[in-house]
Order: C-alpha cells, then sequence, then structure tokens
C-alpha cells in the first residue's frame, strides 16, 4: 500500500498542534470569563436536520458540500457542516433549557467544496453564541469577547460593525424589492469596488438613480451622525437605535476597537441585525479573523420555537497563519529537557521522576547509543536542554545539564536543575 | 421538522463538557510531562487506508463497523475508527520523521456497530504511542503515564501487566496451534471463567491434557517465581525477560501500583510484547480504565518500514462514569459570578469588565426583569454568587454580594468582591 492522505485533509504535526492547543486554549478561557460554558454536538447527524429549512436547504451554496452516508439501519446521515445547525437541534430537541443559553462549541465541520489555498474540506470552527435574548448586552458581550480574545493572543486587530436593519434601510429608500441578492452584492464592495457592485446591481434590473443612492450612504467612510440625518426609513431608524445601544454598552465595557462600518454586510442570509467582523490593523491582507452577528430567526426555522440568537466564530486557521506570519514565536516540543544516561539508566531514571514530580517536563533517551547521537535527537527535537548522566555524575550527585542553544555545560544537583528550568 | 439525534450519538451537556475538558487536560498534562507532544490526524481517511491489512481488513471485527462515504470525485473514503491506523499511515507518510517518534492524540473515532449502555457510534480516544524503539523504557514510562494520571485524576487504580510471549510461550508448551484464537479466549478468563475458556478450548479441538497444562501456569495468582521455574519455551523464556526488564523499570521510577498478571491476554491480535489494563481498585465492577501494549508489527504492515511501537489508550468515558460514580464533585458552570443590574446597567457593565480584568468569569443579566427571576436563573446555572447593583449601592460605591448557597448578602467594594472570589 502506498499511503495517502485523504484529499482536503491535513495531519498536524506536533509544533503546529501546540500552537493551535495555545490559541484555543486562550480562546477558551476568553470565553469561558464571559461566562459561556464549554458544550459539545456529534459530528454525525441525521440527513433532515442538516437540509432543513434554515439549515442547507436544497437551494442552499452548502447543501451539494454535505458529506453523505449512512448507517447500517440505512438510516440517511451527514457530516456537520457547521456548529450553529446542531446547536439550534439541540434547543429544538431540549425545550427546557433556561433562557438565555449561552454555549461556545471548538470543534470540526465538514465541506465537500473545491480546495484552495487555506481552504479545506475537513476544518475547525469555534463558535460562542448567546440563544433566547434580543437585548444589545448579547451582542455587545459578542465584541468584547471578540476584542479580549484577540488581545490575548498579542494581535492587533480592529472590529467593524454594522447592522443588517440599517442596510435594509437604505435599501428601503432605493426602492430595493430584492434586499437579499443586493446584500449579496454589497458584500463584494471590498472585493470588486463600487464599479462592480453597481454592475452586478443593474444586471439585476435596478436603475442609475437607485444606485446612486445607495452609494450616497453605503461608503465605510459613511458615519452614524450622517446616516441619522439622511435615514427616514423605519426598519433602517431601528437599525440606528440597536446600533447606538450597542456602541455606548461597548464603551461601558471598555472597548476600544469598534469601528462604524455600513458597508460591512457579511454574505449570509440568516442574519437579521447586528453584524461584525475582526481584521488585522495594518495586515498587508484584510484577512478575516473572526465574524459574527445576530440571527432571530434561525432558530425557529430548525424546528424549535421562535427564538432571538447571536454569535460568532473566531477562524482557527487563519489566526494561526496570522500568528505565523506576525512572527509569533512557536514551540516545537514542550519538553524541556531530555535526559541521557551513560550507562546510568536506573539512576537516570529516578532522576526522570524527580523533575516531573516537580512539573518538568522530562523526555528520555530510549535505544539511542552515544552522547553525540542522542544530542542530535533532542536537537532535532527542539528540547532546550539536556542532562547527562554518567559514572562521574553520579558520584558527584550531580548531573551535566547542557543549554541546547549555548552549549553551556553545568555541573548541577537536581533540585539546582528544577530551581533553574522553573523560572 | 422533529428534530432527533442520529443513533448512538450524544450531545455534552456544559455540565458534562466542563467535567470531560478537565479530565482531557489532566491527561494532556501528563501526557507532556513525559515528553508526549500533541498531534492531530484528520477524521477522514481513504478507504483503503483504513481496510489495508494491519488496519481493519476484510476479514476484521471492524471492518463492516466503519462509517464509509464518497467524495465529489468519487474516491472512496471513511471515517476512521481508532487512532492508531491514521498514525501508522503518518509514519509510512513521512519516513524523515525522527525516531522514535512520540505523540499524544485526543479525538474522535467511529464505528458503525450495535449501540449497547456505554457504547456508541461516536466516541473519543486519547492515545499516547511512542514509535521506533523496542527498548522496555518505552513500555515503562507508558506504564508511568498511566499511573501518574490515575493519581492526578483522584482515582485509585492498579495496573495489570502481562507479556504476550509468556503467554505463546505456555501455548506452545501446551502444543497449542492456532495461539490468536486462544488467546481470544484466554482474554474472556475473567468473564467466563476458567470453564468457559475450557469449553472453548475443547471446541477448538484441543485435549484435555493440554488445557490442564495451560491452566496450571495460568492464573491471576500465577506468580513470576513460579512461571521462571515452570517455563522451558523459549519465546516463554524471552517474554518473562522482558517482564522482568519492565517491572524494574517501573520500580526505579516510582511506580506503585503495577501488578504482574500471566491471565492478562487483552482480545487485540496486534500485541506482540507487553499487554497491560488499568482497574479501579475495590470497584464493584471491574471496569477497564487504559490499556494497551507492545506491537512491533502493525506499523510495517500499514505500508511503512518495519518499525517496533507501543502505545496505550485511556477510555474517556469509562474514566468520566467512574469518576460520577465515586462522587468526584462536579460543576455545572465556570461562572463565580452574575451581574443583576437594577436601573443601573452602563454602570454594571463596568463592574463586569473589572471582574473579567481580574480573571474573575462573569455572566450578566440579560433581559430578565426583578430580582428573583435573575436569581432563578443564576440559581439554575449553577452560578455560586450572584451581584446586585441597585441605585443605593452605586451612591455607597459598593455591590451587594450574595453567596447562592447560603443566601447571605455583603455589601462590598468590587475590590473586595475580587478578593473574596479570587481565594
Amino acid at each position: 500500500m502506498k499511503p495517502q492522505l485523504a484529499k482536503g485533509v491535513r495531519d498536524v504535526s506536533p509544533e503546529d498542534k501546540i500552537l493551535k492547543n495555545q490559541v484555543i486554549s486562550t480562546l477558551q478561557e476568553v470565553f469561558e470569563l464571559y461566562g459561556f460554558p464549554p458544550f459539545e454536538t456529534p459530528l454525525l447527524e441525521r440527513w433532515e436536520t442538516l437540509t432543513a429549512k434554515g439549515g442547507a436547504g436544497q437551494d442552499s451554496d452548502v447543501f451539494k458540500e454535505i458529506f453523505r452516508l449512512t448507517d447500517q439501519g440505512k438510516r440517511k446521515l451527514g457530516l456537520r457542516f457547521d456548529l450553529t445547525v446542531p446547536l439550534a437541534r439541540y434547543v429544538a430537541l431540549n425545550p427546557s433549557i433556561k433562557l438565555p443559553f449561552k454555549r461556545y462549541e471548538v470543534g470540526r465541520v465538514f465541506r465537500d467544496g473545491p480546495i484552495k489555498l487555506g481552504r479545506y474540506r475537513e476544518f475547525w470552527q469555534c463558535d460562542a453564541d448567546t440563544i433566547g435574548t434580543k437585548s444589545m448586552l448579547a451582542d455587545a458581550e459578542a465584541l468584547a469577547v471578540v476584542e479580549t480574545s484577540f488581545k490575548k493572543l498579542g494581535l492587533k486587530t480592529f472590529i467593524k460593525v454594522n447592522n443588517r436593519k440599517i442596510l435594509n434601510g437604505i435599501l428601503n429608500q432605493a426602492g430595493i424589492k430584492d434586499k437579499e441578492s443586493a446584500i449579496t452584492s454589497i458584500d463584494k464592495l471590498t472585493k470588486i469596488g463600487v464599479e462592480g457592485v453597481s454592475k452586478e446591481l443593474i444586471d439585476g434590473g435596478y436603475n442609475k438613480k437607485q444606485i446612486d443612492c445607495i452609494f450616497s450612504l453605503i461608503s465605510s467612510k459613511t458615519t452614524l451622525a450622517q446616516l441619522k440625518k439622511l435615514i427616514s426609513d423605519e426598519e433602517g431608524k431601528e437599525g440606528l437605535a440597536e446600533l447606538q445601544e450597542l456602541l455606548l454598552y461597548g464603551r461601558k465595557l471598555g472597548l476600544k476597537t469598534l469601528k462604524f462600518d455600513v458597508s460591512l454586510a457579511r454574505g449570509l442570509a440568516y442574519y437579521t441585525g447586528t453584524v461584525f467582523e475582526a481584521f488585522l490593523k495594518k495586515g498587508k491582507i484584510m484577512s478575516s479573523l473572526a465574524g459574527g452577528g445576530r440571527y432571530d430567526n434561525l432558530i425557529g426555522l430548525l424546528g424549535g420555537r421562535d427564538i432571538p440568537a447571536v454569535g460568532f466564530a473566531f477562524g482557527l486557521e487563519p489566526i494561526m497563519d496570522t500568528l505565523r506570519i506576525e512572527g509569533t514565536k512557536t514551540i516545537k516540543t514542550k519538553s524541556q529537557v531530555y535526559i541521557i544516561p551513560l550507562g546510568t539508566v536506573d539512576e537516570s531514571l529516578n532522576v526522570a521522576s524527580g523533575l516531573r514530580e516537580s512539573g518538568i517536563s522530562t523526555d528520555f533517551s530510549m535505544g539511542k547509543k552515544g552522547v553525540s547521537k542522542n544530542l542530535q535527537y533532542a536537537n532535532s527535537l527542539g528540547i532546550p536542554y539536556t542532562i547527562i548522566i554518567g559514572e562521574n555524575e553520579l558520584k558527584k550527585k550531580k548531573v551535566l545539564l547542557r543549554d541546547m542553544e549555548t552549549g553551556t555545560e553545568t555541573l548541577l544537583s537536581v533540585n539546582d536543575v528544577v530551581k533553574k528550568l522553573k523560572k
């Protein structure tokens, strides 16, 4: 057999997995700081659940990307393609859960789509949602989690914030009927520019006057004060009020990176109010690192009660890529020291135990002969220190600690090794 | 739509997920203490990989339990059924990795089998393996990880240890040809007793004399000293020597819960040397909580170089069940405090920020009216403290901290709240 990976999936090497675990544990820490508990749903869901209205119905882009399978009982199943549909299914299945229901989930999702750079068929999502309240406090908390997380990750980001109702109001004023497809066009503004979006709208049957009306209001430079004067539509006004309340709460929570941007649309059809997206500051590529918004109709569509909700997701892969580009120092191993016994296996095992009991991550030479082969091995793993224990060291009740970066060797007692490595 | 779970899978509630995360993070901590780095393989593997010789070939029990799927390109895929096959595939695919290669992986696996109590179609495994050394030091390290993990989890366990070569030696002496099927029978000893195993062996065509020979040597009471006198077969002697070396290393590592048991067989065909299994001490049900052994041929079979290996797995679900039975205190939430603003949302948000900056997990009332409804909600989530902030408290620059268990309310400054909750 010539072994091969399945198409569109990856192995995660120890070095990458250490970084991934660090990112995940930072996000978990912040989620829990804000009162979101961990939660888990299965990867296997019934086909009917995944393709229900609100999920990936036949007319959705995701529908054809669902991995299908059947179980022994010929039941039709699929692999989940996001974490929102399983959450909605859970809420529908458990009508007695207390609302608001907050939770986060970090896990894999699957899409059998075309493969591009940075796009895989099996990838991770980190979601947090608050189900069961219309309060803008929930939206503000979402923004706070995002800002705090990037701060803790050491990434300088800012968050574009908008409200779908404002966009709807503007489209109402411009006399646009199919707002959903217009929003899909506007969503491409940063990619294809005003010209490109205009062309799409003209192709959609709208006239120059309507398009001028839209772009007189929608630009990343439009201020909230301008819009308050110019928007007369009721839904638009409601959106402005919600946004102002949200920004006020944001200030009270001490948030410093929120930036109103009326051109932010976010593609997904299901958003109903607040939308937001976090980007790297001064990044060469404006890659989106997190995003979310309010979706007050989705949970109801998926079979539960009619329940408002706000949620957001971090892009784990883009965050890891950004950390690497920004030069975040990664480590190849968690091991702090590698023990090389020279004819002293029994005593060296004892030393290893002592170090581990003191909380020092300790690796131990196995079946490698000679000091230099062992040093090469420790070096290839990136372990920062080695300990050599020969008869001479034993006699002195010491060990030889070698700093693998500098090559410096010091004769120390085990206690002193612990003190040095604990720092 | 009437929402339903797929058959044989589960949602994990916040309370259960908190416990699960605690167990996983304890295991991760110990793995890393012993020099095993984290690692990740995909859930999707090529059908040829999963069903290769050494994996789940057509004649294996697992073969018919693999979930099958195809991707857009009509490639045959399957969901992994364990973490060993993907590891072997990784090693085969990356011939330049440095040996010994140590790694742990915690993740989901899938088996489309019959569903019983505690048996699911989607479940978690926690594996650690050392690939590329025959040294008994690796086997001893495996035992140390298991013993240390259970100690940190607060579970009183012991580890039965044996060596397949000893069993093979005994079977050789009894003139048993099909050792694999005999070992499968012996594996059932604790379940069906000597009588049951004897019957299976007689049905297999062996005579009373052979069976007597086996049971004169195989019993959980047989000592190592007895076997050293009675085993003459070369493979058996090799097994005894390996086991003695392993137990010596175990002593040097300070291990205290190892128990030689020549009747321990472990069902899987691929073990070649050391086998071990950890059980709860004095448990009503002798449920296995972890197990593993040496499998020196498997990696080679799966397409890589011929590479010796030793590995083991923790049973995450049995460990969680045992912790619950043993009365381990679980928590329903990570939130330490729930803030109830009474007409003071803006100022209360500020308090929330301050608490979170001090590392206190803080939840915040959203859209719930009145103190009593809020207290009920906080109580249902299991949050230990609430903070009530009304105009009176604001004037005094204090907040009202309520201990939800005792009902005691204290007027404190935010600083004093931090001091109290940090304890």
